[in-house]
């Protein structure tokens, strides 16, 4: 039965009658804290109350329930599909790494090494030396691309693998966004020639703005991160930059890297080309993360705890039956087990929530909190009126419909729930972009919360200058990314931050 | 193109008119190792040769290629769904344990202690606590479910989890079979009484025979493990095994253990049932790992290499065209396209080796390793009959088939090969079963590596005992299982071991 699987730490008993306020107290539901007050305090208790998260005793790690996981694997199916589409085989490399190659390539290196965890001893006994866990797999795949790339014909290779990275990062843990275990996708793949990596960097960014945009309904900007931002080791990186308004923090969704030839010259990942000479491959890396789960939450997320998107809802629409003293409780009931059996026949994710310990004012709000897009009430009226009451959980709501039309409708709802929790955020993240030109405005503007767009001279010294001047409490200014799709840059416009002639148009902020 | 895109490290050259002996030494292909001549390296060339797995430069760990995983993917998606059938519900836990944690129970830290690997630094600091790499996940989970777990309600609490484990093992790692990292899916679940547990553990177990028997063609005794042999700090295990004719040695196949309520007194895993008492809950956890895939290799392959049941090779069926000189090649070619788009479309997985630079005998050899079940030829004479020629990788028959009756005769002989592959296997496995009475009978059919089925009196001394006096260079003989189809034990059957009564017949044997 719907609910009662998981396990709930709750001294709730059924409170029919009692006010509503006082219920939620003493059952122990709803959110204390406030997201536009304590945003902080807010995530944390929606990701734990909604029953995504478990905090764990080792501090940067999280336990993921099955509510996250549901999410996690409905992103998996569609991305996994894609890919296989695309040619790209899944494969499984060890977690651990030797030093010796994970230390190959030296900018890589020193952008990981301070993340990086190390097995020392197993059983009682030191090991001889110290292994490394794959803070990412570059180092650890890369020495077999060579050994298996010989040809041309060996070309493209296109491996792809699902699983857990370790970064011991010790600033400020944040279940999803910051963790020192999380679960990814890494692809990695080598190509003849620059065109083709190129031009699958932008596939695989074009499939990470759809898990944003279509299954999670967060507006996403696809750009290029800045010298100073780019994957180490990497030649330059694509990214979907996601925005979270009630922090004005941008967050990197997902990145697509061409790293060039840098890895194939450490590794000597060489090939005879058709010609019969010897040519380096060009190679990409690109990945996402539960990291996107927790960029759901925060931008969807509501002070009565998740909001989810239909698409990636394990439980879509949840029917709760509303019984009466002298009503006719087991044709509610019937009603409500009819309701979920039509539902679920037509293929969508639905649960009724028969409990008898808890009121149906519990239930309203339990479900609010876990997010769940539509609510389906049935009670005597209902009954009566061969109809259901459906609320939906983005705006509340309240709407009849009757049980001949029940598929259409529940289907016409549910996408019109994804496609307005996507044009509100989209309203809201456009809201916070700000255009600036001069450094004045540009203070005033992160003093805002804004996602800033300003015109820049794309140079790493002033990338470096910005992050100082801004240093402070909330943390530094960075680029966020420079939009693919770029404004008109009127010849003489200078940039915000050196006073140079501006070469394109990037976005500023602050973020996770 | 089928076979580009792995890459694969080779000097050969089209040999079209080559003795084909001579071809395969001149190309690196075929397996140098027999089976039954040299096990140990066969095996190791076969998982290499065939592309399944590539060793790596830590030791114990191996890289599992797309072939590998393909077949993995497959169980994953049937399993997967079988378990979400029963209502357990998928979740993740972390990688890392800390010390007081994983010590908790007795027994079980006593069985995976020497196994544990163990990280102390992060960076170039020192962990305060060293931390452990989960080696399975009781220790990890179980402390949640104590927090989770209030009343009678949340029960029955029903998880799984996809993930690796590391056990850093120094005996003879072998890929698959005994690696120091491995994949698995390892369920937990707890239940307010033992009859649901019961339950529970056997429909699991009926999972992991199907996997055994109808997805990797190889027969498997249900039973039970000896208390020596069971899991540390459960109540009982059952088991799925499996046998190796040719080395004469078991392999437990899987396994699903209750746990009984021994766990749940060390994490204090307490309810409150239906009639407001306190009581302890009774767990069950169970789990397959790759192991599998390696058990698959050495049942079924054979001196051309790899062999996989159809049902979980990634390619069912490889279409090779045979052009000779002044044969119509593009007829051919588009015989063998058509021929793809036909089965593909039927739903089977099929790809075409279109090569310019490998001759068809080459691509036979190529295909046979890699253990393709159906090779479909088609040459000059197949085109003008209107017909292709179908090689079954079992056994090596050949039958040719009407263009017009394709998909229906491949369809059967896909089936027809997945049967043989497991009539084939049980057949040779039947016939190492040794039923054994005497201490004397016993050694001789261990000498003659038999599975052997023997009267026990069911005592952890006389099974320790057994160990002792079998000890040598090829392993000590311990019980495998104690199968639940017991033949009739007559009063008075006494211990083939110890000369006491006889309590019950028990498979004994080396194993991995």
């Amino acid at each position: 039965m719907a609910g009662s699987s998981e396990g709930k730490k709750s001294n709730a008993k059924a409170n029919i009658g009692g006010k509503k306020k006082e219920v939620k107290k003493e059952t122990g539901l709803g959110i204390s804290n406030k997201k536009d007050e304590n945003f902080g305090e807010w995530y944390s208790e929606v990701v734990v109350s909604g029953e995504m998260i478990e905090y764990y005793d080792i501090s940067g790690c999280y336990i993921l329930r099955p509510w996250t996981m549901s999410i996690w694997e409905i992103m998996q199916t569609f991305f996994d599909a894609a890919i296989k589409k695309m040619k790209i085989k899944n494969c499984y490399f060890p977690l651990f790494v030797s030093p010796g190659v994970l230390e190959r390539e030296k900018d890589h290196i020193e952008g990981f090494a301070p993340e990086v965890a190390w097995v020392t001893k197993s059983g009682k006994s030191e090991l001889e030396v110290p292994i490394a866990i794959r803070p990412t797999s570059e180092t650890v795949m890369y020495p077999y691309y060579s050994k298996w790339i010989r040809g041309h014909r060996d070309l493209p290779l296109k491996l792809n693998q699902w699983c857990n990275v370790v970064r011991w990062e010790f600033s400020n843990p944040t279940p999803f966004i910051r963790s020192r275990e999380f679960l990814w996708q890494e692809g990695h793949t080598a190509f003849a020639t620059k065109a083709e990596a190129d031009t699958e960097v932008l596939e695989i960014l074009e499939l990470y703005r759809r898990i944003y945009e279509e299954f999670l309904a967060i507006p996403v900007i696809k750009g290029k991160k800045s010298e100073l931002e780019k994957f180490a080791g990497g030649h330059y990186t694509t990214s979907v930059e996601a925005f979270i308004p009630t922090t004005g923090r941008g967050v990197q969704g997902a990145t697509s890297h061409c790293l060039g030839q840098n890895f194939a010259k450490m590794f000597e990942i060489n090939f005879e080309n058709e010609k019969g000479e010897k040519a380096m491959v060009w190679q990409n890396s690109w990945a996402y993360s539960t990291r996107t789960i927790g960029v759901m939450v925060m931008v969807h997320g509501d002070d009565k705890g998740l909001v989810l998107p239909p698409k990636v809802a394990s439980v879509q629409v949840i029917v709760i039956p509303v019984p009466y003293k002298d009503a006719d409780t087991q044709g509610i009931f019937d009603a409500c087990a009819a309701t979920v059996n039509t539902l679920s026949e037509a293929g969508f994710r639905v649960e009724a929530d028969f409990r008898d310990n808890y009121s149906p004012g519990w239930k309203y709000s339990h479900w609010e909190m876990k997010g769940v897009p539509l609510r389906i009430e049935i009670g005597p009226k209902d009954l009566a009126n061969s109809q259901v009451r459906v609320v939906r959980r983005d705006n509340s709501a309240k709407i009849d419909i009757s049980m001949a039309n029940l598929v259409e409708q529940v289907e016409e709802l549910l996408a019109n729930v994804q496609q307005s929790l996507f044009d509100v955020a989209k309203q809201k993240r456009d809201a916070c972009i700000q255009i600036v030109k001069t450094w004045d405005e540009f203070v005033e503007a992160l003093g805002q919360k804004k996602m800033i767009l300003a015109p820049w001279c794309d140079e790493e010294e002033v990338e470096k200058d910005v992050k100082a001047r801004t240093k402070g409490e909330m943390g530094a200014a960075k680029s966020l990314c420079s939009p693919f799709d770029q404004p008109e840059l009127p010849e003489g416009t200078i940039c915000f931050a050196s006073g140079k002639p501006a070469r394109k148009w990037t976005y500023w902020g602050r973020s996770y």
